[in-house]
């Protein structure tokens, strides 16, 4: 048994406001090409398959084209569970229809423990597919008094530990708040004030847990408790993350066997950082040009249009932080003596990168007086 | 080959604000009894199957609820058109995977048509889904130069036309408006000013044409070109509709049986009209006390909260027109003289009302009095 865990496509995701769509269709044809090439059984896509409750159209269509391609023309086995961003109804529509194609979607939590079993190429594996539940919904569902996110799961768990698999492995997938894991700023908490932290122990006994929620990849109590983080960058905080699909594979004894697979984004998300002549310099001859980033401008002096200079060069800038700038601002804050110098040295920079060259003495003169007119007329 | 047509089921729609979710279940259900009794091969659906492109989540899972117990439960064939209120990708999305469940849903319009042969118990036929699709959706889709709703369904018409039927009966499903169909209030209309008419014989070749968008059902062309209208009442304008699913069924010739099944609403939409004293009266004896109720009252003189007083006996009065009312206001514009006289009974109707007894000589006064001052106040 040999399967793909990936999770958090977020498909219809903004970056900075920038639609992802076709960063997600290139990477998500990567993890078609690597179910390809390793052959196999099956792919699981553990919670956060869409952004929001209600995806845009163009993100539904998007999703319908991988899992065309994956269950219907590569007979792939598709799992998917949904998320804490996703609609689980929406997510769940017509699964019962689905199920026999090979396609999967555990969307509303239901009382009924629906485990899948498939029979791979080599051995065979059961599947049980915990949507994203909160512990209300798992009250609700089970008529139980669970009341944080470990009692909630421990409800959902003792169903799959009282399932008889037959002594074939079990893997469980789920969407959930490990504790101690590493979280990115892109993934939205699922609950305030450390109510949602489960301990890693509780999945401790099973051949392989496929989680979803956190963005980098990283195990938990376990090489087989894992996070397989998303398939792209979704904000800059995860700027050194790898991103990657893990490829699980039970021998026949049902050892588990684990590689992280490399994702390549069609656009890098990454922050650079300097003065502006060196980043437009360099810029010049980076051939990943085209990357989302957010750039630290170190210069000190005000600059006239920054961001227009800096899309010249790199046409994806998504965030200017004027570093430098703002660094000069809070000194002249605490020189109050300087503030006129400050404007006056602003209006300077500004003349001479539009006419190329300083302010005259005489020039400088009338500012000045125009300066001290504008503060008198405040000041009254 | 036996199936029911309906069409136009508009789940998750509000009437006069009021959810009509629950009569929505009970008419579906009906719909699955018929389907069961009369051992029905197939459902067909002709489009507007959500209210909106974006349907509520309570939508979705009654939507889900009615296919799992047709497809799964009964092993009844469900072929479903994308209307205009529908959203085409949110519809479609994972159609190829539940396809050979037995639930076909025809989202956005695709080039290839995709006939649908169906084996029933008795016979065979084959049915061709077209989705609503404007003129521009089918010039960007087949790459011609339909300007008119006539012309764009011309261009889908001839593929079914080309397609080899082997013999089989040929069914045709769409969502359109046929020139000369009967409209209701509750329909979304499809363009301005005419161009969305299309000539009832386009479809005159075909051994059925199930048609959906107009609510209310009937025959256009012939026999065996059908709206069946949608399964309840989504206007006022609708009251003396009856509703109705259609059963159609070939013989071994491939002649055509027509039938209309009534469907009986958990709550009637209808109008009454009368004045107050003879409707609460009535409404005491109506067994139909809960229907959807408009109420013109015919009452000349003001009532002090005439909803709350119908509500207490009709608990779902959801219009209200005071048609007397209004008669006399109009009588009073036109005699300007009678202006005063016209507040002064408005009030003497009020407070009789409230007390139970008519203004006394003095308290008559009083009034004229400060109708006069507040008179004096607006001309100052």
């Amino acid at each position: 048994m040999k399967f793909i865990h990936t999770s958090d496509w977020h498909i219809g995701r903004q970056l900075h406001n920038h639609s992802l769509l076709e960063d997600q269709r290139h990477v998500l044809l990567q993890i078609i090409d690597i179910a390809k090439e390793q052959d196999v059984d099956a792919v699981i896509i553990a919670g956060d398959i869409y952004d929001r409750s209600v995806p845009p159209a163009n993100a539904v269509a998007l999703l319908d084209e991988v899992l065309n391609t994956l269950v219907n023309e590569l007979n792939i086995t598709v799992i998917m569970i949904a998320g804490n961003h996703d609609g689980h109804e929406r997510l769940g529509f017509g699964s019962r229809q689905m199920q026999d194609s090979g396609l999967h979607i555990i969307g509303p939590l239901t009382r009924e423990l629906n485990p899948i079993t498939l029979k791979g190429k080599q051995g065979s594996a059961v599947f049980y597919g915990l949507p994203y539940a909160d512990p209300a919904t798992v009250r609700h569902v089970f008529d139980c008094e669970a009341s944080t996110h470990e009692e909630a799961m421990q409800t959902l768990l003792e169903q799959v530990n009282q399932h008889d698999a037959e002594s074939l492995p079990k893997v469980v997938i789920s969407h959930c708040f490990l504790d101690g894991g590493t979280e990115s700023d892109s993934e939205r908490p699922i609950s305030i004030g450390g109510a949602d932290k489960i301990s890693p122990s509780l999945f401790a006994s099973y051949h392989y847990t496929a989680l979803g929620h956190l963005h980098g990849p990283q195990q938990k109590g376990g090489e087989q408790v894992r996070y397989s983080g998303s398939p792209l960058k979704y904000s800059f905080s995860e700027q050194h993350q790898k991103k990657s699909v893990t490829l699980v594979e039970f021998d026949c004894s049902g050892k588990v066997d684990v590689s992280l697979m490399p994702l390549i984004a069609q656009r890098d998300v990454r922050i650079i950082e300097g003065e502006l002549a060196a980043i437009l310099l360099a810029g010049q001859t980076d051939p990943q040009r085209e990357d989302y980033l957010m750039v630290r401008l170190l210069d000190k002096h005000a600059i006239l249009d920054a961001m227009g200079k800096l899309r010249a060069v790199y046409p994806n800038v998504l965030h200017l932080e004027r570093t430098g700038l703002m660094a000069q601002t809070r000194q002249i804050d605490l020189e109050k003596d300087h503030i006129k110098k400050g404007e006056l040295e602003m209006f300077n920079d500004f003349f001479s990168q539009v006419y190329g060259e300083p302010l005259s003495e005489q020039q400088q003169n009338t500012i000045v007086q125009t300066i001290d007119a504008l503060h008198k007329g405040e000041q009254s």
